[in-house]
Order: C-alpha cells, then sequence, then structure tokens
C-alpha cells in the first residue's frame, strides 16, 4: 500500500474511534465538547495514531487493544494545540487552515477544552481490552511523554529560547521533549498493547527517536521554504521571533542533509521487523520529504 | 484523634509524599518545577487527600498503596486552582494568601504549571504497588471525575452561569461537578487501594456525595459571612459577580440548614463501618463548620 494510501487509511479508522471516544452533546457541556470536537476532528495528518496502529501491527498485535492507545495519543496532541495557540504562548489566530480553538470558542472555552482533551485522553486509554499490565504500560508512558520531562518540559526550554541564541544541545532537547517524547510514545504504546519483546520495543524506540528529530528539522526547513496556504500555518514565524532553529543555527542545505541523516538512521533500526516494517520505512522518508 | 489533629497529621505525611514525587529540580525545567511546587506546596487543607487516606485505612488497606492516589488527587486538584486563576477564567491575583501561580511566574508558565500537573497526577497514581486491577479502577476514577464530565465540565457551567439566575438543579449539577466529582473520586480511590467490597463503596459513595454538597453550601456562606484574611481568598466575590449561589438562591438561614442537612445524611451513610469511621463523622462536621 503507498505512504499516502495507509496514512488516509488509518487516519479514517482513528477519525471514526475518535468521533466513538468523544462525549455525546446531549448534555450541559454541550459547548465544551463542540470546542473538543473542533479541534480533535476533521483534521491533522494523524502521523502519531499512525505510528501506535502499525506497530502494533508489526508486532502480530490486535487492533482493538491499540485503537484506544492510538485516540489517546491524539487527544494529548489536539489538547497541546489548544493550549500552544492561545494569547499567553504563541497567540496564533490559525490552525490547520481555520480559526485556532480561542478564536472560534474564547479563551476560557479553549483552556478548559485543552484541559478536558487531556483528561479524555487517559479515560479513553484506560478503555483498552488489553491485559492491565500493558494498559498500564501504555498509561505510565503517556503520562511521561506529555508531562514535564516530556511535551511540557518542551515548551518550557521554547519559552526560555525565546529571542536568544541557543546551542545545538538545547535544540535537541527542546525538541525531542516537545515534539518527540509524544511521537516516541506513540511507537512505543503499539509495542505495549500487544506485549512486544525487548527487542522490538528497542528498536521501535530507535526508530521513533530518529524520525521525531527528522520531522522537527522539517518542519524548520518548511517554516522557511513552505507558504502559509501549503503549510496551513503561518510561515517565516521562527525569523519573525528570532528563533534558534536547525535552519538558523545550520542554514537550509546542511538542515536538509540531516533530516535525511536521521531518516537513514531511522529505517536502519527497522532491520529486525524484516519486511513487516515496509510501511514505516516509508512512512520515515514521506515525513522528512512531506511539503506540510 | 481530635479532627484538627487528624488533619494535621494526614496533610503532614501528604506533603512529605508530594515532595517526594515532585520532580527534582537539576534539569532544564526547573522555572516549570519551581511553579509546579509553589502552588502545591506548603498550602491547603488536603481533604481529598485525607478522604482517599481515611477511606483505605477504614476499609483495611495499606498506606503505601492508596499515598499515590491520594497525592494525584491533590495534584489535580491543585492544577485546577492555577487554571482557575488565570486572567482568562476567575482572574484571582491571590490564593492561599499568596500571589496566584500565574501573578507569580507569568501566565504561560502557569498554564503549563497546571497541565505538567495534571499529567503528573497520573504518573504518581500509576506509581502505587497495589494490585493493577485497583490501579486501573483508580485512573479510571480520576480521568472521569477530572475531565468534561467532572471538574472541568462543573467549570464550563459555572461560565455559562456567569450574569444570570440559575436555577437550584443547574446549581446542584454544577457543584456536583465542579467540586464534587474529585471530593467523591478521592474518597472511592481510598476504596479502591484495598478492593473494598461493594456495599462499602455504596456507603463511601453516599458520604462524599453529601460532604461534596455540604462543602459547596458552606463555601457560599463563607463568601457572605467571612473576611479575606480568614478566607485566604477575597470574599463577597459572588454577589460582585453576581453569581447565583445557594445563599443568593435561599438566603443565609436556608443554606445553613441545607449545609447540616447534607452533613447528617453523610454521617448516616456511614454506619456500615460502625466506630472505625469516626474521623470522617467528624470529619463531615468540621467541613460544615469550617471558617476558611
Amino acid at each position: 500500500m503507498p505512504i499516502e494510501e495507509m496514512l488516509r487509511f488509518n487516519s479514517q479508522k482513528v477519525e471514526k474511534a475518535l468521533e466513538d471516544f468523544l462525549p455525546r452533546q446531549d448534555c450541559r457541556q454541550a459547548d465544551l465538547i463542540e470546542a473538543m470536537r473542533y479541534s480533535l476532528l476533521g483534521g491533522g495528518k494523524r502521523i502519531r495514531p499512525a505510528l501506535a496502529l502499525e506497530f502494533c501491527k508489526v508486532c502480530g498485535g490486535r487492533e482493538e487493544d491499540v485503537m484506544p492507545f492510538a485516540c489517546a495519543v491524539e487527544m494529548v496532541h489536539s489538547y497541546s494545540l489548544i493550549h500552544d495557540d492561545l494569547p499567553c504562548m504563541d497567540d496564533d489566530d490559525m490552525r490547520r487552515g481555520k480559526p485556532s480553538t480561542h478564536k472560534r470558542f474564547g479563551e476560557a472555552l479553549a483552556l478548559l477544552a485543552g484541559d478536558a482533551l487531556l483528561s479524555l485522553a487517559f479515560e479513553t486509554l484506560l478503555k483498552s481490552p488489553a491485559e492491565p499490565a500493558r494498559v498500564l504500560l501504555a498509561a505510565k508512558e503517556l503520562a511521561a511523554a506529555s508531562g514535564y520531562l516530556g511535551m511540557v518540559g518542551g515548551q518550557v526550554i521554547d519559552l526560555d529560547s525565546e529571542d536568544k541564541q541557543i546551542d545545538y544541545e538545547t535544540l535537541k532537547a527542546m525538541h525531542a521533549a516537545k515534539t518527540g517524547a509524544m511521537i516516541l510514545a506513540a511507537a512505543r504504546m503499539g509495542c505495549y498493547a500487544c506485549g512486544a519483546k525487548e527487542e522490538s520495543l528497542a528498536a521501535c524506540t530507535a526508530y521513533a527517536k530518529n524520525i521525531g528529530m527528522a520531522f522537527q528539522v522539517t518542519d524548520d526547513i518548511l517554516d522557511v521554504v513552505s507558504d502559509a496556504v501549503t503549510l496551513g500555518k503561518s510561515t517565516g514565524k521562527d525569523s519573525r521571533d528570532k528563533k534558534s532553529t536547525y535552519v538558523t543555527l545550520y542554514g537550509l542545505e546542511e538542515a536538509k542533509r540531516m533530516a535525511g541523516a536521521f531518516t537513514k538512521e531511522a529505517v536502519d533500526a527497522l532491520a529486525p521487523f524484516g519486511q513487516r516494517a515496509d510501511s514505516l520505512r516509508e512512512l520515515a522518508f514521506y515525513l522528512a520529504d512531506r511539503k506540510n
């Protein structure tokens, strides 16, 4: 299956599952649920859930065990976007080509929709019919990856780094936490869903860390070379905000070379899975080569 | 043990456990952790953790099993206070007699400290050495109680109710969700920690629902009769904000009678536990009779 088709196929399944896990709106919290739906449904490439689904498949697991994990990861991603866009954070008016959640629903409801999505992520994950010990492993992974040393921690390094030149180590630590941790968690949760053995988990970890890096370097490149319509969000923002990026630190060509090197590392790490991991190989190339 | 002593005794143990569960600050996220510590440590009556600890004790459970649950509940409570105080929400400058988290650390860091505390709550809960099935039950309880139908959902009803007269049913639904859900969850998680039987869980549920109601009615009364120094936060805020409360709906005397009635219901529900639940009985009277 070509990679775009695999992503679309998984994305449709995830979209349906998200619909099922989202609460019904016939209650006093209808506005809140509307805001949660607005940010969660109908957009995004669903890369993180795809990683969870694919790793579970490659390791021989069942889709019903992993789907709650995949949806939980996407809910955390969605909550992070809502909070990132708030005026006290990045103050972004647009997201995925439409008004950001607080522009559409107001700040208070956006804040609460983000909060509620994080709780819902755990509620959803915990519905997995996988063995309790496996569900606990996945919940621990999600809690750590979303927290102070993971996604939120990366945001803090990002805030600290505004308007100043930062070094490679700091940039790498920021991205490993801010975007890398959840990409890694998604992939590993795919392995947990089926009780994958240590060797598989190690291969998965190496792959996910490297595509996380490649993904971020590519993000920095796209901010320079793409346009707002293709990207679905403002471009040139990094240089306006005087942010250090792989491009400002190393230049465009070297950044492209780095994205390629991380991608190769990722693909090499999949060796233990043989041909079963072909989709994951294609996904790595796709992410480094994407246009938005 | 007199009730104040019991609360102080539990509170000291919880404070120490919270210290242990909080991350160390020798990392790039030191500012974030400082903000998390600021809001989590050194304040509050620790009512919710006390409920978890006491119910576990009354049902014959082990303290090491329930302590991570008790701390998780307090972390969720603390995160909710940080987010509630933000300018886009209640815009409160003071909390527990000191500057609120965003006044002290700025809005962005306060938002992220709240977010990180919610993830840390789950991370902490999942460290309980209780049986996996019991830990899963507790995690599910926390996820539901903190989410769209629980604490966050109550906030949304509260937002919707500003500047308008609401009826008793709406007021009750708001409080049951906003404060009641986490009080109930704390108590029930105490039961889950030791695999308490159905009858105990039912008694616990009835008790916790009623003290939750009594607690909120008393909150509304204190907003009218107390002063800012005793209360540690602004008073008279409800009437300035034209909020409907038990006092505005029913008057002060009737509100006092209601607090008493809920308290009696709570105490009656403890019958199956016999004398073992004396601390919980005293706690119910204490909460309805408190000065801040």
